[in-house]
């Protein structure tokens, strides 16, 4: 389908959220079918986390952690998504996310390429991206030159794009990810895949 | 289809929970299509929340809570389920869960058709379902001997009885409502009603 000229949907999201993965693994293919193009926005859900006053909801002890962390490989199942419990869970994700927002000032669609790249190490193949040693690796592996990205790590233009991201997605009302929104509906959680597709289908509910 | 003799399905619900009250309007007819029963538990979210250490998801101020003020509507318009936001929102539901466990000991099918009539009491019409008038109402309409229902709210057994069902749920592993449980595995939120059909098809992922 050719572009509808509509604004893009913001699609935000943690390197370190199952859900996000799982949403990043659906939401491009689901967009194009309406028309539609996916702006990629990662963040720190710590930070969302501390903003808001909610906690991570996945701790692995109590009740509701131990259903989660079985929830997150059911749902890949069921969504046909590679998964493999990550051995080191959450991570931090500042690095994975300054490297995108420093690609993606160089080339948009190296930049998608990477975020799935990283998703993919840390959810399938149990990679630490938390590592600045990993990202570089995996940046490298998509033809991305390592010591210019090294230094782009620490550049302060690219840790405060960083920043202004996560406080954009407060300012969105963005509590948790994945969280998608279309056209200022927001959705919460890759289990809202079924209610988005109708939501692009007919532009409502 | 006919009962496959396997062992009912747990449905745990409080009835302030607007996710329980969706999943109240589709998991019998879900169930009946591949021969299973379901087992209604109206339990107190209250001494769950406490002892799991968890809180109320929705409490309207904050931008999780509005969403998810907003995503109930939704969800149920997604599901064909009509709702009105009820004005007082979340409510105290002892009465409710006493009423259907004394009338449980009496006429299970009354009982559920009790269940379903406090949820539409709640969500579609927006009636104090807290008030024992209104739940002794509920249940005159259907029959029910008014003062006999009025002593039982009040005798010992019926309180010990929600307050068992309170701990089974916690014994379950129930953390929130609607928590569904089919041959062991458990599926919390109105949102796995896909899993749930696909387990209920297929014995597994």
């Amino acid at each position: 389908m050719t572009d509808t000229g509509k604004a893009p949907i913001d699609f935000w999201f943690d390197f370190s959220s199952p859900y996000g993965y799982l949403m990043s693994e659906k939401i491009d293919a689901l967009a194009t079918q309406y028309g539609r193009q996916v702006k990629w926005h990662p963040i720190l859900l710590g930070i969302v986390f501390q903003a808001t006053g909610s906690r991570p909801p996945a701790d692995g002890v109590s009740s509701k952690g131990l259903y989660m962390f079985h929830d997150f490989h059911r749902s890949a199942r069921h969504m046909g998504i590679p998964y493999n419990p990550p051995s080191r869970f959450p991570l931090p994700t500042q690095n994975a996310a300054r490297a995108y927002y420093w690609l993606h000032g160089q080339d948009c669609a190296l930049a998608r390429q990477f975020a799935r790249a990283t998703y993919r190490a840390f959810f399938v193949d149990d990679l630490d991206i938390s590592s600045p040693e990993v990202v570089l690796q995996i940046a490298a592996q998509l033809g991305v030159d390592r010591s210019s990205l090294e230094t782009a790590l620490q550049s302060p233009e690219i840790k405060s794009r960083l920043k202004d991201e996560c406080e954009a997605a407060l300012k969105a009302g963005v509590f948790g990810s994945p969280h998608i929104i279309i056209d200022g509906e927001a959705f919460f959680g890759a289990d809202r895949l079924p209610q988005i597709e109708h939501w692009l289908k007919t532009g409502g509910f």
